[in-house]
């Protein structure tokens, strides 16, 4: 298993937000092993799914009345991969290192009693957080004890696979609170604070969001006034809709926070920039003086985090708390702005691109869970297998592909992403000048996909039938965890007016004879793409190929564009077309996500190709098909042309359903990461979640209510059975 | 108030299932009110709804920097309804009498401690089973006390829109249990079982699902085998898949159930059958020997309601517990089958049609939240309402017209069932030859409505940004409460398979010379329909036509059907068309709520027709603007109508818009009904807000687990602060 250069890869991005993290430690094998062949075992676990090991419940003895077909016709399918699945999750994973890597972590997750908790879904509000939090303190103990960095940053990323509000707890505090720091804090703040975050002494949040104002900024409404007698901000929220609402890490947790106030000296109000605040005794755990916060109490999901709110009531800090990078404010009170404001918001574009990474970290649970169920359920007269219902496959195998969509074009803006932040370290022209672009790419896909993983994960919910409304199978948890992306973090909405204003400006520029680059290049040649009205396309081939799929979408959005443009040129309703803008946006991103997709698989093995342009030419498709309504209107394709694409994608769906539990294999999650007996790697699911009910609290009663509640009624001699 | 005739309705019909229950007894005033002063005092808190009283919160104190704008801002709304609003809500209850018996019910539960719970969204799991038995169990008590039988009714109708639990629980016992003990029992079984049932002394749950079968009946493996010898049948559950699953109240509650299982005798499968088995001991709450029954544990919601599984193990139950209204076992084990099996399946029609009304009590209190949220909440750079983005009331108005569509059809099919009820008993012959209709139509529709209903949900919560992500603003509670209907009852896609093979069969009847009659009828003109291949509206007021709009529809569908059944003659490929005829049964049911929405509305006072016709509009453009893909495809409409269509739907949801709180409020949900700040009637959200965060458990800390999981890490002291 050791291979020449196995463990030099000079450094590692996290993948599910990589913005910071490039780690170069070498890995020390023999710190967290014994032996070879121990190592060995352990990935022999993880590779074959028919472990009992792995899943969630104990072996089970075999049970009177049970001959489960499930085992058999998941093998069946896996037997039927048309690909290798053992490449594909190396491919997936990153490399075999990284899957390796990923399998120890995984491990060590599973073996310790502090990082997992046996009644995962029956855990109250109170239990999941302080179990969050427990894992968290867990696991910064396990971490300080490894030597290699790689499986540090594996631990913590495969910790917040196991659990959703683990990996909100820590984002919060490495990936927004730290981010801030890093971004907008200056080489002395870095100094002082850096450690204290590193060491997890200092919890912080961001507190961004007001009770009254969100998506909306320049409307936040707290104040943070020069007090230049003391050398101190004051910290004030003015009004209740001031309030500081849904800050992770608020409630109960975080000992400070960043804070975004509009800057006011001698009463001259100089616009918003970032503040730490302390917010609680990191001895007692106690509000400080100045500081109210809450928990924001019962959500839809993510009981492990701590949302809080926080009103500051004249709360003071030293001056030199003011993020102080870009910005500054001298000790005699003059403001000394950033040189682009456009610095000020770049927290907000690596927060929106982890969200990719979360979709398949997430929402591909589901998808894995939903694909095993559909081929071991069994139902109607036929007994078929549900997976080969037309209407199931349809259904699952676009979700299979956006996956790969996600896991593949993530890496690329990652890498990015990563190359621009280094960039804003040295070279701020070069970063501004690209700036533009990425934010309008992480806004547009951010709501893009998050709208997609939504839908994703209903369809899943639907295609397990009624066992997907059983907690203990998972889905609803994912569901109530993923909502928040559609609203948080910006508003969809709103977000892709950003990217759609972005586009008509650049179509603008690009009219005007300058250059359009990155995501929107393609504008460049806008003239030329509509000078072809109608689709050429006279074969189903031509809709196979990505590329030329892509041209379909590129007419579209430039068409949508420039109609838009020249209605707003002849009246300045933005209003009236938002819902034109919005759809417009969603189309652009699909195309890049598209465009990014097939340079992604350039990277693949050879033989990974066939399924991977497949799923990319499913996907293309997908999103066609849902255009068609616009295409036709255009009249840029015929009806004929119509049938063609829809029949091709179901037809696509229904040869791409056979490598169905291949493809989603080779997302490699451990089944006791599942949860779901629905979704047990081995197909024998009904004895598996049998088993789950009954080792649930309280499954048996009769129920503590009973002499209460039910008796007075059921009893006769207690409810008059001989009266009138 | 009291006016002359108002309390002599001589029958009400139960408007959520309203199947069985036909009540005469009159009203006594005086029984319930002391003096009609307060009576009329106890209308106007309900009718006036800045009323604080009706909030879940106290009347607060004027809080330092609160300055709010909601309370004007939703007064303009109301002050420029282009309708009634009084008006409008007597015709949303059925009449100003259903109107003020149904305040009476809320003030009843408004005011009692056992009815209602001050933090509703912060229980656990075993607290909302607790609470929602405590409910019944004063219910059933309240109930006893009262006179009216109209009040009695509206107690339990309101309770159920307090709280989907309870109304599940209900629905369990008295509309499941109940009534397959009406509906198969024969007079010597009613005679026996009807006084426990209607005294909650027998409390009763309904076993049809299995773990391993589900939407396919005849697959159930649930045995019933007659042992002649003790005259008794034995009931068992042979697997593990053949365990009863998602049995409502099964799991902590049911005394009794009624079991669907496979009759044997000698051997011999005599098709399913349904038999009452004794559960659990009345007095002791134990199970009975032969019975393992267990609760489901965790759900997506509905935590009130016990959910359950059960295994029978050769439980014995005489002969005379199989349910012998149409077949029959003599005691010599003579089989005596129904005369036409499709009376074995009419439990299923009530059970389906209840959640048209289901949809306007729980999903319209979230389109409520979301119409007043909408209107309260400002942001952007304009400070804007937004409700008045037109991403906003595109969004949300064709929810609100769901809404209108729901709760008027819903009476026309509930007398139409109610009459086939009577039917059912005394000419089973006249009854049968309706029954396929009715069955595709419940089928098709609780399908229909069950999809819309989710999509109308998740509009809305998204429409109320983060905030609907807190549980306090009840919006995610009903996500999860609702999120069954998609699969449970009959999944959808099997439903609509059902109604799709209904229509293609009789589009074959009518080709054969047979007369269509029902919801079917239109297929009657089939061959006329399809000779006018083309739309030819040429303008926008043909658009506002709803008949002429469903005539598109008809088309459409007409057309569809049409291919889908010359395809199946040529190959028996049904799998292959699953997708069309399932979409095609969408068409056909909405088109369906069109006709009987516009025979409703006709019912209604004349000044409320305007707003009425407009809902109806609005509906039936949305159900087109999604089909604008498909009939641009069959090129029964132009690209030039397409954009009509598109343009006049976006202006009526803007014209509408200005209506969206009346038209809302008309629907009457008490605050402490909606449970959500953001939605609160009088617009002052914010405050309703914060105190019911201050309020709720665990608001402020340090949290319990401070010393043993946070402090390890904060306190440097403990977290070696001079360490490396």
């Amino acid at each position: 298993m050791c291979i020449p250069g196995f463990w030099q890869q000079s450094h590692y991005l996290v993948t599910w937000c990589g913005l910071q993290i490039r780690c170069t430690l070498p890995l020390s094998l023999h710190s967290i092993m014994t032996s070879p062949l121990e190592r060995l075992n352990s990935v022999r676990n993880h590779i074959q799914p028919q472990n009992q090991q792995l899943s969630q419940q104990p072996c089970l003895a075999p049970i009177l009345g049970h001959n489960p077909t499930g085992p058999a016709d998941i093998a069946a399918e896996r037997a039927g991969a048309s690909f290798n699945v053992e490449k594909m999750k190396y491919f997936w994973a990153g490399g075999k290192e990284e899957y390796e890597i990923t399998e120890i972590a995984y491990q060590i997750i599973q073996r310790d009693p502090d990082l997992t908790t046996s009644h995962f879904f029956d855990q109250t509000r109170p239990e999941a957080r302080e179990f969050t939090m427990r894992q968290i303190r867990r696991a910064v103990e396990v971490r300080n004890n490894l030597k290699d960095q790689r499986l540090k940053t594996a631990l913590f990323r495969c910790l917040a696979t196991y659990s959703e509000s683990f990996a909100m707890r820590i984002y919060v505090h490495d990936l927004l609170f730290r981010n801030a720091l890093n971004l907008f804090g200056s080489p002395e703040q870095l100094a002082e604070w850096q450690e204290d975050i590193e060491k997890f002494r200092v919890l912080g949040c961001f507190a961004m969001t007001e009770l009254g104002h969100s998506s909306f900024l320049r409307g936040l409404e707290t104040t943070a006034t020069y007090d230049r007698e003391n050398d101190e901000f004051i910290i004030h929220s003015p009004t209740l809709e001031a309030t500081k609402w849904w800050i992770g890490l608020a409630g109960q947790t975080a000992t400070h926070t960043v804070a975004i106030c509009q800057t006011i000296i001698d009463s001259k109000p100089h616009g918003i920039n970032w503040f730490i605040v302390p917010l609680r005794s990191p001895t007692t755990g106690r509000l400080l003086p100045g500081v109210t916060a809450g928990d924001i109490g019962a959500k839809y999901g993510r009981a492990g985090l701590d949302n809080g709110w926080i009103q500051f009531t004249h709360a003071r800090i030293p001056r030199t708390n003011l993020l102080s990078r870009w910005v500054n404010v001298d000790r005699d009170g003059n403001y000394h702005p950033a040189p682009n404001p456009a610095v000020m918001y770049a927290t907000l574009i690596p927060e929106r691109l982890s969200i990719m990474a979360g979709t398949w970290m997430l929402v591909g649970q589901a998808v894995v869970i939903a694909a095993r169920y559909g081929v071991v359920r069994r139902q109607g007269a036929k007994d078929q297998k549900i997976m080969d219902y037309q209407s199931h496959y349809v259904k699952l195998m676009p979700c299979v592909a956006f996956m790969y969509i996600c896991n593949i074009t993530n890496r690329l803006l990652t890498t990015q992403w990563s190359e621009m932040s280094e960039l804003a370290q040295n070279d701020i022209h070069s970063y501004l000048r690209k700036a533009g672009d990425m934010h309008a790419v992480s806004a547009g896909i951010k709501a893009t996909i998050t709208w997609l993983g939504a839908d994703t994960l209903e369809r899943c919910r639907r295609a397990c039938g009624g066992h997907a409304y059983s907690s203990y199978n998972a889905i609803p948890g994912i569901i109530g965890d993923w909502g928040v992306t559609t609203t948080g973090g910006g508003d969809n909405i709103v977000l892709l007016q950003q990217t759609g204003r972005y586009l008509i400006g650049t179509l603008h520029d690009v009219a005007q004879g300058r250059q359009a680059a990155g995501s929107a290049a393609y504008l460049n040649d806008a003239a030329t793409v509509l000078a072809q009205p109608t689709c050429v396309f006279d074969n189903e081939r031509d809709w196979l190929n990505i590329e030329a799929v892509n041209g379909v979408l590129t007419w579209l959005v430039v068409k949508r564009l420039q109609a838009t443009a020249t209605a707003l040129a002849a009246s300045d309703a933005w209003n009236d077309h938002l819902l034109s803008v919005t759809r417009t946006s969603e189309l652009h991103c699909h195309r890049h996500l598209l465009d990014l997709y097939v340079a992604g698989i350039r990277e693949a093995p050879v033989e990974l190709h066939a399924p991977l342009l497949n799923m990319g030419r499913l996907y293309a498709l997908y999103v066609v098909e849902g255009s068609l309504d616009a295409l036709l209107e255009e009249e840029y394709i015929t009806p004929k042309q119509a049938r063609v694409v829809r029949d091709l994608y179901i037809r696509l769906c229904k040869e791409t359903r056979t490598d169905a539990v291949p493809l989603t294999d080779a997302w490699a999650f451990p089944d006791f990461v599942l949860k779901a007996p629905i979704g047990r790697a081995d197909g024998d699911i009904y004895s598996a979640y049998m088993e789950t009910l009954r080792a649930a609290p309280g499954c048996f009663g009769p129920p503590p209510y009973f002499e209460q509640q039910i008796r007075p009624l059921t009893d006769p001699a207690l409810n008059g059975k001989n009266e009138a």
